[in-house]
């Protein structure tokens, strides 16, 4: 029998920066590479991280059903990486995505379309 | 001696559709109102969110220190609150501010900048 190969995994340079959370998630803003808007919000562990730094595909961990999940194979609103950076803090990504058609599963663009909350702006000083 | 009055409580609509984590928080992605820039995440719970409604400064749940941080407070960078919305499944905040300096503790702008992890970029299909 042929011996599987694993993939290599995250380079631990990029690993050893990151401030996981209890389940070893980091969280992953997503953001319109050219227009700037924040699509949605989403959560990687290392493999996801891996895979999305290394496919061209954004990879999510889903803590709702516990499986990696590549945005788009389903739906087919599938988003191509332009960039990766890590905050200062190392438990946040800023990913800047071209978004094939909606980002929500409801449809709207963003997971943040026509959902504010009543807020009293800044009325100056 | 006066009865000290507590400050309402979040609005509980509000409240009903937060999903927070293990720790009572959501998370909090902020962006320049203007630019687009995604500037930082930080952390909220029901009081910090409910502050950030209602006083058009934005506050946090830090949770390093265990206390609320009302941004600028102590560095003079204020953010202004411009907008606020929940996403699709209550677990994260979209907050549009105008922010006051470097929104980064390190002196950067974001807390993004200059943080680049090497990725491969979508390369067609």
């Amino acid at each position: 029998m042929g011996r599987v190969t694993s993939p290599a995994p995250l380079d631990p340079a990029i690993a050893a920066r990151l401030k996981r959370d209890d389940h070893g998630l980091v969280a992953a803003i997503v953001q319109q590479h050219d227009t700037g808007e924040v699509l949605m919000l989403g959560w990687m562990d290392d493999e996801a991280l891996r895979r999305t730094l290394t496919e061209g595909r954004v990879t999510y961990w889903s803590r709702s059903r516990g499986e990696y999940w590549r945005k788009g194979d389903t739906s087919g609103n599938v988003q191509h990486v332009r960039s990766v950076a890590l905050d200062c803090d190392g438990d946040a990504l800023l990913v800047r995505v071209d978004q094939v058609g909606p980002a929500c599963h409801t449809g709207t663009r963003t997971c943040f379309d026509g959902r504010d909350l009543e807020a009293v702006p800044y009325a100056g000083e």
